[in-house]
This record gives structure tokens, sequence and C-alpha cells, in this order.
């Protein structure tokens, strides 16, 4: 069972609007090694592992796949930041047949020709579940063979192929949105390139010098090199409510691309920061209300809503305050 | 930023493995109309939300699309029990070249012509993101147009046309591992239904006598009326985590459906039931370990595991006894 | 401007429901080489022609994409009448719960194992824009080079290929509904060959005795040597309803298949047969309208309605009692 | 049975080529919610409709899906325009490997990129059964549920949905050819959107302010506005030859947009345009004849055609000179 | 440049026509981890490789991957003699309409629900490009991240599901000729997962008894075991002509599956058996020639031919002898 | 059984890097009538071949299959230099944090506007199995009917087709090293078309002055016409080791085309040009060794050899001193 908590696992730097960084980042979200990917791939795992023996190997899996879908979260809500509005635009489309300032542009006059005009067109400036060309996610993509070593060796293969996109993403754009949540993602896919070699390494494997793949100096990105420094790629976290994750028994001990880490699995969830609602887009007719219904929808927001009794969770009032993790 | 906790949403019943519901169940499951593609949905529904003032709009959608997570888990496992072995099938395969005994038929042989291959040929009698002919879920399935109404009104249809294919699996069937969970899904589609008509209704809609549709008589499944007896199809959880949501200022009041039953948020989340690790196949590989990996597995299953201060959720001790809800 | 009159182009005879052939006939349906693929070609080659001095090919493509609309209509009527209800089962069910009496199953009940399960799960018990596997009909099927000598070369190809696949389908099944349509399907294919085979002639190919193809000796089939003697094979409709196409230009002379008929293309369409609404399925919720709805149904069908001006077509009593052509 | 009239179903205005605006276009035709997609639907909900009760829901179906093969042709011809030269490029290219004047460019070399470049590499400057990014067409695209409520709840969505869209790309290009057909479009949408609301409210539902969807003022954009004031958006056509829809009755009353206008369906068909035949071009290949095979065509294009009776509609003489609707 | 010889790589047996194990074979083929996979996966890989350092490596991906497609040419073989005919049916259809004896039944009529029907309706009983489930095969499917140790480890995991998977076929029919191209198969994928741990030893990892993946016991299906003992498993040709290949710079030493053999690469290739053409099907019109084009074939057939002077390759009359390899 | 040789059977001109060249090119390599398609479209047909009497013309598709592998080879190459790098950027990226000079781009900073961000991002600067709109090569694409006039008749409009794209693509860019690869290409594609149309001619078609389709005129691009002054669209090469092939016996006689030329068909294969291995792309992590891994990576290379015994083909010496063909 899943629960949420309305917070982004990281935080995402401001920057202007950038529609092809944002069609970029869709590789890593919709892409074949992209988020959606190894969070509906370690679901799958999760689900038909075979093998009450080897439940620490489940809890593993487990707990980066819950972590994945807070990074579907945080990468699709930096595509929504990336393509909500116009670079160089300033102000507010306030009706269809706007013209923009000069030295800018109305955000659908930019569609026909950067990035992806679906974002524009079929969604409401928004990321959609597709790669960087426009492929849509497909189901086939999913791995799950049943057998522990495969998957896992799979499984370190993707997580490795994705930080080497990321790498190329990070590359191809100097926009720092962009730059904040890609270089958060190179790190965590580290982290979890660790735990799956760490995890084959308890079955007998030495790595020697071959990891971390790819050998990408990504240490030379600023951005990057601040996570490497609080030893984010040495982490795990086990996003589990009630404490019966046992990823520990494995994501522990010396890192395996041996670089003088140890790797700790110590805490439950990173403390993350608060989401936010992004603001209308009139040229989009999004959300799309005139004034009539913009009145019932403020009479429904006013309402005094009913108790919820918080059983999982601290005490609302904390949580809206600080919800804390160690 | 998403929680797991080990426990499934609802029980599934004990019965014979039967791949032809199995194939069925994989609609629900990775079908336009299934559980995939509510969850991913409703994920991009609310990152991608616009409009501050509608915020209990999002948390509604929000909320259901944490639940749709737990419903991928449910029907994903139930899938993976319905294809686990063979139909009068006693005993275990200990050898890829056993013979069945009378009655029954080692699962492999029963491949060939029932339900998917695939269950047993690339995944290793396990779930399958894929629809009932094979066919795998496609990104292009989710609805996103940032418009309140139209995304409410696609979400109302999608939730009342994923409980008419179930109401037509739960004909196809008498197995009772197969039509426990559908029944709940039934149930719990009708609840979403209504959460979207309900919010329609705040901006103004009159159904009248149209709800539920499908007009269903479903209460005629037993399974089903054992739910609907509880108020199952009339109340929504939040599944947050620090009682932020605001779904409950629109989930209120009398039901769109008019059966006399009021709506009602009140609760966290549904208690639940532990879930268990499914055992070997020796004739997938699956997870393929041989005594020499057999015994490394054994050593980190035996480890001691460093303690995980568990912020997020009760104390450990607790949570392993009883994960309660109100 | 397309117009449209309720009758299909060519009777079907009466048989019992037969899913799996139902199954066969969708490749002729959403199949590479079915009808909605030639209904599409036709329809962009016509958009998109070149060379006005090139009408008649152009009127010639058009004419019989017209048709081919008429095909879907007919192939698919086909399918729904083969999948509406089950073998060798009297009455009808009367709840979503029925047992079926001895010698028949209820309808969902055969649906896991035969035929396509989508035309019981997905659909109720009709047609779907599949092939004979599953696979969703393609926008990428469509071929329009531009090149006229290439497009008319590719569309007796595909006519070929077409019928070639009806043989073959004529051959897997004896059930009489299907075998009527594929019967007449097989036969108006070859007019198509013919016309594009004709067409080409005008190029200045001779082709010898290479046509039919396939050599099918397609005359031993009863249902389609009844309907060879009526040479239909030979005769092409324009479909125009202001008598502008310059087909005949091109379909007039000795037949490319040199059997002795001569090309005819006098007449503007086939008579036809009323085209009739199937009855209601419970088991499927289809149209799933509870005794209230109704009423509210028959409240609008007992209604007066307004007078349509028929401009295009022959005055309205007349069109009732007969629509007829020459 | 469908029947064709060489006449489009609205005129296209003339405005320089403009692949970008073209490839957004494309949307409208062969996307999720493009005409394609509308017109394959109400195919088949026509083609497996149950209920005989509910003939005028089945016309009313119907005849949208007949106008809708006729949109098709519309946005089609209306790309195929936009894709036809060269923007800023006077003259004809007379070889292939021709040279531009200043100002512009040959068609060809702008392939690489603006728009889609298929729409110059595999189709000659003509339309493509596919999305604005290049997806094919697919079938899974087709909602027939079977439930009759179901059906006009995901139509009117549907409609709904396609007329935001348009309005998106009206924002998106300034060009006039586009401009022309989209703008009518979204009136057509508009009035399909007003007859699945109306259906629905036969059957009881309350619409109260929430129509039209989206809210888009679109009133504002000139060439809609224009169309507004015929009440194009409160008419329906038949487009059935016989006279034998019954749509109606229910296409009729207050409109559901409550905008003041009554509903009306009291006419066949548009008048509609003459459509033309586009040019020769020579860089494409396409239609590509030699002087040799010029005159071959050039003979059949001079032949004496032979009569055709026309059965379904006006005198051949009178309907060139003007085919008129009331 | 590639060059062809009339061998088929591996010895198919002889056995009765088996459509659903051919169509559980066509995984092996057209499936994501079958032979067209890894055969466009290696010459992708080796026409975008990096690093003249690395020619061994090269060299190594290239051998296996042509290689590849002589796997492809066998497996296609073994399906199409899987489907050609249909089992317990003597003779040879001699008529469209054909009634089979008693015991068996005509080819097409076992079509509907036996194996993928597209065999025979729009293959003729042969072959089709696509998984076991009718999934056409995919480009998506090709990996090549350029990087190396990511492109190593990658096929490292496709050779061991590849053979995981063809494990599972084997038990899944007990049908001869279908299991010797499997059982050829799982020995050669071994070999190739044998060179890839291999590569990956030379840069560092130590596998200790992680090797073979999976631990199938396939030593005690008959037909693997019987190659194993001439160390088929353990042994690599270079396919190339003019033996600039070194692949077996990498391929040497002990094996990483620590059987006890050594990795040799000193031959060129098997010596493989001569292929033979399939007879006629007349009930699929393949190849579909009456008395007339018969002749005209004849007349081809009988032509002397010109003579094609040898320059790769021994001398034609001794090759037609028998082409040998060491 | 297949071979290869480490030759290119054409060589590739110099020129700069040029990205939406290479799109353009990806149409020929992946996309539906490109040279992925004829080798697995040929490959196919001659595995399921049927009718030994017509060994002529099995043999005639199997060697245009071998030879697509070789252009496959070929364009793919030729698409991995027009993105190996960046135009007028001068020197080599030593850091992935580079800035570029003056007058260029750093690789991955174009990616994000011209041609495929895949050829970046995914791979690493290198061709795709995908078409120039970024569609994955798909199996759907093959066609093997089975009755070979339709397979001949196909194959005849595939290369026409490719042949008429490929003048297409000629016209779009003047980049040299496209425009070689294109123009060979171009003469290959004639040479096959001539092979199909005369193996219908054998069959009783007479074609007139059809032939060649498209009359493209490409005679007048120079780099064809330089081809073509060599007949290289009248020579077939067999590709066969052992000469066994009867292709002479129908390749051979006056062109199809009408141009003087007679058909010939006495050469085993071209000569080619040696290939080499592209260089490092330090941006890309391609091949991505570090020190220590390029130091096991050089003493692999630097390893003796084993000896090979060359059977099918020239002694090694010699063959790698000059590979000759006649």
């Amino acid at each position: 069972m899943y629960f949420h908590v309305q917070r982004l696992i990281h935080d995402i730097a401001q920057d202007e609007p950038d529609p092809a960084a944002a069609n970029a980042l869709q590789e890593g979200l919709g892409g074949q090694f992209g988020e959606m990917r190894t969070m509906m791939q370690y679901l799958f795992q999760s689900m038909n592992f075979r093998g009450p023996a080897a439940k620490p190997y489940r809890d593993l899996i487990q707990g980066i796949g819950t972590e994945e879908i807070s990074h579907v979260e945080l990468i699709g809500t930096t595509i929504s930041r990336l393509v909500d509005g116009s670079p160089r635009y300033q102000g507010k489309v306030t009706d269809p047949l706007d013209k923009a300032g000069s030295g800018g542009a109305i955000p659908l006059e930019i569609a026909l020709d950067q990035g992806n005009i679906h974002h524009y067109l079929v969604g409401a400036q928004g990321a959609l579940p597709v790669d960087a060309v426009g492929n849509p996610w497909s189901g086939s993509y999913v791995y799950n063979s049943g057998n522990l070593v495969l998957d896992l060796l799979y499984n370190l293969m993707l997580e490795s192929t994705g930080r080497l996109q990321k790498c190329r993403i990070y590359e191809m754009t100097a926009n720092k949105t962009a730059r904040s949540t890609i270089a958060y993602l190179i790190v965590r896919d580290q982290a979890h390139e660790n735990a799956y070699a760490k995890a084959l390494e308890t079955l007998g494997v030495h790595w020697n010098t071959l990891l971390p793949i790819p050998k990408t100096n990504a240490e030379k990105f600023p951005e990057v090199k601040k996570l490497l420094d609080l030893n984010l790629h040495s982490k795990q976290y086990t996003f589990d409510l009630a404490g019966q994750s046992e990823a520990g028994k494995i994501f522990q001990g010396m890192s395996p691309s041996k670089d003088g880490t140890n790797l700790v699995a110590d805490e439950q969830a990173p403390e993350g920061v608060p989401s936010v609602i992004a603001g209308e887009r009139m040229e989009e007719f999004a959300p799309g209300l005139d004034p009539a219904l913009m009145e019932l929808i403020q009479a429904t927001a006013d309402m005094e809503m009913a108790e919820v009794d918080v059983s999982y969770g601290p005490a609302k009032a904390a949580a809206k305050a600080a919800p804390k993790t160690k």
C-alpha cells in the first residue's frame, strides 16, 4: 500500500522557461531509461518476486521503486516549470490573441519550432509521458525475468544507462531549473547503481575498478559535486512506513564504486520541500474556468473540511510545520 | 513524495491457479482502462495541475492517484497468484523435465494454449504490464488536457469504463481469487466515479438518475454486495501522510448515485493485509539460485540490519503488530 | 463531401455466432491489407493527388475509396453478428449471472478461450479496429508516394493481397455469415484489382496471363461463383452523387484478367439492403439502460421529427420504399 | 452505404505555404483527438450500436460520423496546400537541382528543419495520417464500450477536447489558410459537442452553465465569430440521402450551451465548394510522368466517358452547375 | 560487407508440424530477446563502435553479430517447418476446398485456434518477424549506448535472458523439430554469454560462481547435453572471410563459467548442412502459379547460367561437393 | 549461413558533420522503405520460399537480401559520420564542460534543435534503427505473402519507392558525405528494381516504357551519373560464397528500363573499401574508459591472437593486402 505527502523529494532551482531543455528532460521522465521505467520495473519485480529467503533483495528493489515514484513527480514537475510560459516574456497572457512585447514571444507561438509541440497543444504547458522524440512510454520496456541475478544485472545496467543519459542532458543545457533536477537524479542514480552492484557483490562478484559506469567525471559538474560531497550517492532511504524493510542488510559496507565511502541506509526518507500548484494559463484554457465556474470553485475551497484521522505519519499540525526525517 | 508499507490494500481469496482468468485480469492491470492507466493519468494531472484556488480538486485527483498505485499492486499480485503453478497439479516441479501426475499438467505445458504465453515465457509466472490481448501499456493512454472540467469529465468516464470492464470480467470467470480482487475494484471504481461526479456537481451539473454508469446491478454479485453493504463505494481515503489533503471539501454530502448514502472521507487508508513473497519456481529458473548462491543469500538474510529511524508512520514494533487506521 | 444511406452494400447470410470466424474476419477489417486500410489509403491519395490532367485516375481511386467505406461498414457489421451471442445458446441472457442450458455457453464464458477476448471485454460483442492477432490499425499502413505509377502499382498489389487473404479466410471457416461477406469482398477486390491493372495498361503495361493474382480458382467457392456469374468482378460503381467522376475513361474495354469479360462502369451504386440495429445484451450492459432511462429514451423516440429537405437523393417517401439504382 | 460529391464541405482561404502550421494541423487530422478519430469512432459506434428503441441516438452518431469524413477531406486538403511549395518562393521547380531566387528556398531544402520532414520525403508535399509529432494514427484510439451513456459521455469529451486543441492551434499561427479551416472546425466541433450534450440532457442531465467546454472565448477569433453569427454551432446536417435519419428528435430545442440559440437539424448538408486537383511537383517526382507517359494519360483523359445513370442525387447537368442544398 | 552460403548453420530434426510450438519459437526469432534483436543490436554496436584501441572488442561483437544472422535463418526455417502442413494430416491439399481424412485437419482449419493465425493468413505457413504474442519486432529493442562497459554488460544480460527463455521453451514442447534448434541455440547463447563475460573479465570483473546465468541444469536436456559434450558452449567462430578478426584475443583462456573448459576461437565457421526449398501449398496459393506461369518458370530454371567468378570462397565445384571448415 | 569481411561495400566521401542530413538519411536506414526493411523482407522471403522449381527466383531475392545487409552497414556508418562531432567545430572535446571556440558549437549543444536528439542522447553520436521522424523500425513492415507474383510485385514497388525517397533526400542536402552514399544507393536500388522487373518479365509482363519508376532524371545528379556510366544499375552480384546461386538465369538480357544496357550478373561482389573504427567522444562517455580500464584494454589488444584457419575466402595474408573481385 502506498502513501503520499505533499512535498517534492528535492528542490527545483528557478530559471527562465526553456522548452528545448524540457524536451531533453522528457527522456529522463518517459524515455526507455527514464524514471517511469525504473518505477514500473521495480514495482513489477517486487510484486512478482520469488524466494522468501531473498527478502532483503526484494526490499531493496521495492524501496528504490518507491523512490522512483517521487522521481517521476520531481522530473515531471521540473518539466512543467520549463514549459510554463515563454523565455524572456514578461507578464501573463490575458487574451488568447495577445501579442507579446519586444524580446519575447507568446508561449503558443514558440510551440511550432521548439521542443515538443504537444507540450502546448495536447498538454497545457505540462509534462508528458513520452521520451525526447515524442514516443509514448511503453510497457514493453519493463524487464522482469524472475531470475534474481538477471534482474539485478539488468537493474544495474538500467541505472547506469539512466545516469549516462542524464550526464549527456546536463551538458546539453545551462538552464538552472533543468540542471538542478538532473544533478540530483545523477547522484541518486549512482546510489541505485551502487545498490544493485552491492547486491551482486553479495552473490560473489568482484567489480574491481569497473564502477561507477560511466566514468563520467560528473564530479566536475558543480551541482553534482555539491551533492556528492554530502555522500548522497552512498545513501539509501527505505520509504517504508512500518520499518519492515531489510534492504539495509545489503546496502551497507564499502561502496562498490571504491570511492572511499560506506553505504548507509539509516534514514526513512529525505526531508523534501513543499510542492506548489502552478498558476493559470489563459491561452491554454487551463484550468479554463469562467467567472461563473470560478465562483463555484471558490465555494468548495472555502468549505470547512472533515477531520481526517492521521494514522501513518505525524500529527497534522506538526507535519505542516516541518515533516522531519532524522 | 511517496511512501510504502508492506501490506496489500485488500485481501485476495485462495483458489486454484487459472491462466485464462489471469489473462482477463490483465485488462484491469495494463489495459487502456486499467489500474496502470488511472495511476499514471492522475499522477500527471496532479503534477501539471493549474489553479491554486482549485486545490481541493487537485487533492482529490492526487489522493485517488495514490490509491491506484496500491490497486496496481493488488491486481498485479492477484494475477501472479493466478499463474503460479497449474490447475489440478499437486506438488512442485523439482526438475525442468518433470512430468505431472494424472489430472494435471506441468505449468509450462499449459502455457502453449492458455492465457498469455508470456506469463510463462517472458515472466516467471507473474503479472505483465500488458492488456488481455498482449498489447503493452502505452503512455498515449494518459489524458491530461489541463482544462479542469474536461479532465474531470474524462476521469468520470474512465472510472465508469473501468468498472464496466471489471463487471464483464466478473461474469467471465468463477475463480475466487480473481473474483475477490475484481469485486473490490468494482466497488472502489464506483467510489472514484462518485468522486468525479460529485466534483462536477460542485460545478453545477445535476446528474438526476444517470449514475451509476453502468447500471450493472453489480449488487447481485455476492462479493460486491458484501462490500457495498459496508458503504465502501461512498468512502474515500486520503493516503496523505501529513493531513494536507482538502479532497474532503468535495467528497462529502449526498452520493451523486442517489443510493441514499452519504460520501465520507474521514479515513487516511484502509487497514490492508500483510503481503507475502511467493515461492520458488524451479521450472522457470526463478529466482534460479543454485546451492552456492543460496548460501550467499542466506548470509545476507541473516545479517543484523541497521536501525532505521521511522519518521513518517508509527513506531516499528507497533506497525509490525497492527498498522491501524481509524 | 460524403453522404450516407441506411443500407448495407450487400446482404449478410444468417448462421450461428462464431467468435473464431469473427476473429479471422478482423484481418479483413483492421488488418494491414483490410478494408480500413484501403479506405484510408485511397482517401489520402485522393486528397493529395497531383496532376489535373490525370483526373480520371484520381476519380478512379476516389470512387473505389468511397466504396471501401461501405466495405468497412459491411465487414464490421458481419463481425458484430458473428460475436453477437454464443453458438448453440438458445435464449437471451437476462441476468449477468445467468447459467446457460445444456449444449451451449453464456457468451462471456466463451470469451476466455475463443477468438479475441476484447470482442466481449472492451467492445460489447462488436467489431474492433484491429487485425486477427489484436494489433490496432495503424496510420503507418497508408501508402501515398505521390508518384502516380507507384501509387497504382501499390494499389494493385494491395487489392490482390487483400483478395489472397480473404480466400484463405474462406477456407478457414464454413460459417455462412462469414462466407457470404468474404465471398462478396473477394469478388469486389478482384474488380478493384482489374481497375488498377487497367490503369497501368493505359500507361503501357501488358499483363499477358499474369492476372488475376492470385490464381485462386476462387470460382470453385460456390458463393464466389454466383457473383462472378453476375460479372461483379468486372463492374465498377462511381458512388459519385453529381456524375462528375471520369473513372469510366479508364475502367472500360477488355478485362486485364483476360477472362472474356468487358469492364463496365455505368452504375452509380448497387442497390444494397436495409441495415438493422442489433438487440440489447444485458450481460454487456449494452446499451445498459435501466427502466428510468428507458422511459426517457422512449420519449425521444416518440417525438415528431422536423422535416429535412432532401437535396441529394430521391424523395424521402420513395427512398424508404425502394432506394433504387439502375 | 456511402456516397461522395466532388465538393469540399467548406472553403479554404489562400495564403503562403507554411510547413510549421501544416504540422500543427496534423494533430487535428491524425491526432488522438483529430478528425480521423472522430470519423472512425462514430463509424464503429454506429455499426455496433445496440437497442432498436434508441435509433435516434444511433442516427445522431452516424450523421456526425458521416460529416467527419468530410472533415478529414477538408483538413487533409488544407494541410496539403500548406506544404505545397515553399514560403516566399516564386515560381516552380523545373529541375530537381534547382536553386531558388533570393527571399525563398526550394521546398525540399526547408524540409530538414521545418515541420515534419515526412511531408516532403515520404509524401509528395501532402497530408499524412499522423499527429503533430509524427505518431501514426492508431486504432487503439477508438472508444466504443457499447454502453450508450458512456459512449455519449466520451463523445462529448472527445469533441470538446478536439475544439480545445483547435483553439490552441488557432493561437499558434496567423496563416490564413490554416485559420480558415481551424475556425470552421472549431465551430462544427461545438455543434457536435452540443449534440452529445443534448443527447445526455434527454437522459436527464442538467448542465447548468458548464458548457461549452472549454470556455474559449473563441468568439474573439474573427473567423470563428463570423461562423457563430450564422449559428453554425447550433445546426446539424443529416448527410442522409434517403431522409431516414431521426437525429432531429434529439438535436432540437434550446442549446445546452445556454447561448440563446435553438438547435436546428433541418438541412441535409451544407453547399460546400468545388474541390480542385493540385499541380505537379517535379522535385517530388509527383505525379512523375515523363512525356511518353504524359501522352498516354492525355489519351485517356480525352476519351468519351460512358454515361452513368445518376440515381441518388440531382441530374448531372444541374449538379455540375450548382449542387444546391436548401 | 556480408556474404552468404546456401547452408544452414545447424541441422533441424524431423517431426510432425506443430503450430503451438512454432508460436513459442517466435519469441526466439522476433521477441525482445530473440535472434533478430541480437543480430540487429550487434550490427549497430559494430557500426557505431568508438575506440580504435578496442578493436578486439568490436571484432568480438561483430563476429557474434554475423553468427546471429545465421541464427535468424535457422530458427526462421525451423518455424516454417513447424507450420508447414498440419499434424496427423497425410497427403497434400490439392484443392482449396479439400476435406482432410480422419485423424487430421486441413492446415487452414487449425489456424483459427492454434498458435498464431497470421502464420496461415498473412504468411503462407511461414515464419513471421513477431514474438510469441504477435507483437511485431521493434527497433526500440536495440541497445547501443556507446559506452563499452555498458554495451558489454547489456549484451551479457541479453544472451543470458535469451538462453533463459529458450530453456523455458524447451520445457514447453516435446516436438523434436523445435527442440533440436532450441537446444543448439541454448548452447550457442551460452557461448556468447561466455564471450561477453570474458570481455568484462579483461576489464577487471571477477564473476566467481555467478555464471552461467541462469543455472539451468540444461545439461539435463539430452539434446543440449550432446552439444555441451562437444564443448560448443566454449567455442567461438569468426565468420570473418579475410582473417582480420581479433576476437580471439578476448575469447581465450579459462571459461568464466568455471566449468573446466577453455575458450577456443580457432575456427572460421561450423560446417552446417545444405538448405532446401519448401514445397508448394496450394491452399495458400503459394507460390501460386498456374500451368501457364509454371511453364514460364520452368523455362527460366532450364536456362544455362552465366559463370560467376568466385573470389571469396573455394572453387565452385568443390564447394558444391563439400564446403568444409576445419 | 552468413560471413563478413571488414570492408564497406562503397566508399564514403569526407565532409563536415551535418545532423540534419543524418536525420534525413535515417529514413533510408530505418524507414518503412529503407535498407533494414529490404534486408529483413528478403531474408524472410528467402527462408519461407516455396517451390523448388523456382530456385532462380529464390536465389535472386536471397542475393539482393545479402547485399542489403551491406547497405545497412554502409548507410549506418554514413550516418554515424554525419553526427560525429559538430559543424565548424575545430578540435576535440576534452572535458564534458568544454566550451567551443568561435564559429562552432560543442556537439551536445546542437542536439537540442537539430536532427534527432537521440543521436546524441541515447546513442553516442551514432546511427539509430529509426526513421527520419524517430519512429522505431517495425517488423510489421515486412511483406511476405508467399505468393511469388505478389512478392515480386511488392519488391519492385519497394525498391522503386526506396529510390524515390533517396532522390528526394539527395535534393535536401548538399553534404558530400550524405550524397556519396545516397547516390550509390540510388543506383543500386535501380539495379534491384531492374531485377524484380526482369523477374516479372520472365512471367510474361511487358513494361513498355514504364520503367524506371520514378522517372527521376537522377542522371542529372553528378554522383549518380558517374555510377550509371559504370553500368552499376544493370549489374547484380551474388554474394554467394559457393557459387550455387542461379539468380543469373533471371538477371540477364536487355534491361527492362529500356536504356540500352544489358543486365549482367557475373561478379561475386564489389571490391569495397576497408572500414575504420571511429574515435572516442569524451562528451558522450564513449567508449568511456578511464586510464585504469584503458590499460586493461591495451593489454588485450597487445595479445598474440590464436591462428584462425580460413576456409571460406582467400588466404589471410592476401586478403589483407587486397581482397579482390573480378
